[in-house]
């Protein structure tokens, strides 16, 4: 349990976490299994090596997460989607809302244009302006950008409020630039990290999450890559077994009739495969489908969305393909669906994930002391052995 | 099996087939059980007592079904919205889709309008034209009408060409009406009739299905219930079960990668709670979240749409609400989360009932005879059954 | 003016007009003039030699006018994207709907594939069944394609019903599959002919009406065609006069304040420019800038369409393209805005001449005698000359 | 011409304009005419008593005009839907977008709940951050709302970095919360102020502008109110006058084939009309009729935007609303047409008004100094003048 005391401002990078147990020590506890670890592969596919959206090449993450004093429990986490100038070289990019109850930053740009020139940023509900300046502070100031007056900056969110002062808004553009400029390949610490510090799902901690798919090479052979800030709820269901009714702990169940399910989750989407914006939307549409089977009530509070992204060389707007007739690769509908169940299940995996991994957490919310339990892993071992 | 012979038209209608056991003799077996019969409850809340969309009061349900010879197996199947003049007294609706891989006609005009004006025809992918004029037919002879020259006819359609002729296209415009004429409310007839006499999901034998669940009345008390035509691919997952891989029959299996998995699903959604069309838009997109969860690919060929309507007299549009300043009903934002899980679990439970109510259907395609087997209901128990 | 007598049934391909003056003879009058030969030239590009959706090489235009009895004046008008296997070989298109206060068929697909695979059929609202099954009558039926089960016709419509007996219905797939089979390049029959044989548009004769626009080479050297079929209201501008004012006759003048403005547009637009769906649905959108600008109100029962498709081989979606990795052409988004400013202009030049040579056209309706009259040619010229 | 000098901050408010020059005197010149003013009445409806979107009743506007340096002329402006408590009363808005290249805050939530919580901010591309956490700061500190964690700032903006040096972000979040403050009834400051500071139309010094239109009583007897912000491209057309090409200055001449026609307009309308969030929706689409009028190209880097919301007491969503079943008004779709009209004519006039208002601002950008002129008057008044 976290008791008050110092700030403690840790900066969880990906490659940071891999090299040093940073993130288990913030978390407070020992570590936790992923669903892998507990034995069962939800789906057909194969994941990647890393089972993270960083097994797409190029992909980076980053996070920051902000932990201090009795009350601020939230953070930022990054995802970017190559290591060149994102802002010449843009990404296309499809983004798919389930539920629209959420402040996206970049939604309305996504759509028309077809790309992204930003990393994708998620924090909390109430700083999403943070996250614009932050990447605003970035990009403004990479070489060769000085010229540039208008940037497309994509900042998700979900509401941690209920572990987190929300209304204090620490998140800093500051913060932000960490996130980014700290961001690695290689693996993707989850559970209640960066933007996931503070958020909650399905009445347990939730967090941030991660997993991945590689399609054989008759399908293609692309990888899908995604990750999940999760924060929303309902009934919850792992690998189609009952957890969250066997636990006493669901959406509507009779007791608490009025049980808030709200909460939203950002999924964030990311291939390999030389996709046009149109099916890359289409493809960021079918993460919902993962969701879907863990359980999600889709509420009318929950601000649901996915954004996927492509990085593809072939598909990049690069500046020399923006001045002109270009040439540009693209992978057909007819081939499109083993690609959705790809995303479908690394969706479901992910958050899988997001919820096994992340720590009790406790904070002081309004003047009370608030404790969110993590996932009981026996118990989740005992309900996923039981007869049907 | 079917074997070729003198043509056989039945008109399905609902209450016919509560009355006569001529589904079940049309579909050559036994009858089949309900999810519920083998004594599961998918989700947690209650169906209606028909658990069936005509549980919402004043929903009709019309079928004709068309086999005849060695190949023809398709029909029609017509949700009616309410008893009273359907043209002059619209109801708010809102559509969804998921994927538009399918030849709806109405689409547009229900988005801008927020509303239904005939009933909702559900025939094959071919036979779309059929059910426009059937539309036509029937509403401009309807008292009253004589100076009609607009009507927004709502046609969906799944593509039974697995089983049935489908280039013959022998669905007429008079089968439409015959099907709108015999509509009724009572219990609905499920399996391989009307427009599931020739569909086929999972690679099993598809075809109609329907569930309802009715809210407490802390919650509403409302009923929403669902009517799915099934055609569609994926991994059969069975309130959790992994019955398409026990089986050894899925989609991307290792053995047939390509297997297609197209096909697609129309999903009528109707309720008694007086919503508006926005938030019956909303809980159209809810009930993918129940089509995900059997599990469906959405792969690229699938045409997935949910079109929900309300029949609560407060927001019906009648002649004098639409001259002036009205006053509707509407229940509200904040409360309409119940209402989505109550469409996710009954079109989970509908789509169930489709694959267990029907029977094994054989047919002559393209010269070939083609048998698409009924899901093997023992087989089913034994995985229902099994430990995790 | 039109007397009743033996019905007179007259197929209309562009180049059969171009030989014979049939249409002139269809519409029982002297030639009338376009825009342009009254002296004017909207907007600042130039048209291509026919100013005609036929400057974009490939594109062909079948009109069949349906003139018989009394009451009948209706019709059906086709554009063919291009001269191969329209199946096989799909052409990117994209759709934006102004107002969806119609029956397009075909809707979903298109925004979902981002794809046509049949002729754009336009005809009267009641027939767009008739569309759909003389599509599909001419797909079957074409060689190598007897296997194919699924084809989403695009058929739109506007509601000649204030000329058109148009419950009679007479339109016959017969009709449809005559138009594209006589479908030519070459100049385009305008006015009262085809699907515009019986609209009405401002109160006047409206009709189909064509225009079209070339870029100089330094913005792409691409070419932009359009066609209209116009049936809707408001308060008629032509080249920024204001036309409909002076002639007394617009929506909500002060003594009849509640004169119907409904009815509808069609607008179908072609362009050699190798675009993406997404490029090509943002140029269907600025057809709607066109439309603006002759005064329309896009009143509450107008069904305002704009369907827009490229021919460029570059991004045909062929066979081979549609198997697996392909390469495709791009024009970027960054050269869009000439492309932008050019479907614009001339689709508001094709309105223009769609009134311009409309005849005047008289019918029975209801027992009545209707004359709807053209647009008087002197009376526009005096306003189009006065002081402003 | 404006030198640099100490910081000039005045905070504009539409009262205090009223009262005082202060606006003329910041624009360095005598008062400019509005088109009115010019003995030209676009449309064919009639204004409310201030011509503004004041004349809604309860619509407050207020602006912060941010002039300082060499370089700095940015701003806010909001508009206050009403004088209660805004995020416990909601009102039912709609969004549309022509053109999505922008950066606008709050875009999906709008879209999903059919609602605004807050005051519509309008800034520069560069400052939406800061529109955001000024909303924040306002609505959080409101009295009662202790408890809010989440809050969907709207917000738009226009690219003013060819008259400001958009990459210093000055715009504060107190500048925001200023401008809300100060927000008053009665007339609107135009031209070069708030958030219009900077802006550049057609190559002319633009800005914000405002216009209305009341309806007959016959029509319902609703007031619709606009208000630009404008900052956009094309070919100038004043009330069907070619004013853009005789001045020699508009998109595609020759001479400059490749100038910009980029660039953004935000377009905010109220209404009195009690309509639901769909009809809102219609008619912020029909702005954009308005705004093809005057000759926007609907260019690809220009940010495109309408929202539209109600002040009637009838549709808003008050607390008591929200909790359970209500009763709202609705005024119906079949007699929506008048009200896009009326919004169609405000938007054509508001930015004409934008554009005769707005003096000829100096700046010095990246060292070189840039003067953008003001509409020449009299030269409009020539081309108004002359023969057509």
């Amino acid at each position: 349990m976290l008791r008050s005391g110092p700030a403690v401002l840790i900066a969880v990078a990906a490659l940071a976490s891999a090299l040093a147990p940073v993130s288990a020590a913030a978390q407070e506890g020992p570590a936790r299994p992923t669903i892998r670890d507990l034995g069962r592969a939800p789906g057909i596919l194969s994941p990647g090596p890393l089972n993270a959206i960083t097994d797409v090449a190029g992909v980076r993450v980053g996070q920051v997460t902000l932990r201090s004093g009795d009350s601020v429990r939230t953070g930022v986490t990054v995802v970017v989607p190559h290591g060149g100038d994102l802002f010449r070289d843009k990404v296309p990019a499809g983004l798919s809302v389930a539920n629209g109850f959420g402040k996206l930053a970049g939604a309305t740009q996504i759509r028309e244009m077809g790309e992204i020139e930003t990393p994708i940023v998620l924090t909390n509900t109430l700083s999403v302006a943070r996250g614009i300046d932050g990447v605003l502070d970035w990009t403004l100031k990479q070489p060769g950008h000085e010229d540039v007056r208008s940037v497309n900056a994509v900042v998700g969110e979900t509401n941690d409020g209920g572990l987190n002062d929300i209304r204090a808004r620490v998140v800093t553009a500051a913060d932000v630039v960490r996130a980014i400029e700290t961001a690695t390949s290689g693996p993707v610490a989850q559970g209640a990290v960066g933007a996931g510090t503070g958020t909650i799902a399905f009445g347990f901690k939730g967090g941030i999450g991660t997993s991945s798919r590689k399609l054989p090479y008759s399908l293609g052979g692309f990888t899908v890559g995604v990750l999940v800030q999760s924060n929303y709820g309902g009934v919850l269901s792992i690998d189609g077994a009952p957890v969250g009714v066997r636990l006493g702990r669901y959406y509507l169940r009779e007791e608490v009739e009025n049980e808030r399910a709200d909460g939203s989750i950002m999924i964030v989407v990311a291939t390999d495969a030389p996709l046009s914006d149109r099916n890359l939307e289409r493809l960021a549409n079918r993460a919902f489908a993962g969701l879907a089977r863990t359980g999600a009530a889709f509420s009318n509070g929950s601000g649901d969305y996915a954004i996927a992204f492509s990085t593809a060389e072939g598909v990049r707007r690069t500046a020399e393909r923006r001045a002109g007739q270009a040439s540009v690769a693209d992978w057909p509908n007819d081939r499109m669906s083993p690609l959705f169940v790809a995303v479908a299940e690394a969706t479901e995996e992910a958050i899988f994930n997001s919820l096994l991994k992340a720590q009790t957490t406790t904070s002081v919310i309004d003047g009370k002391t608030v404790t969110v339990e993590a996932l009981d892993i026996e118990a989740v071992k005992a309900v996923l052995g039981e007869g049907r």
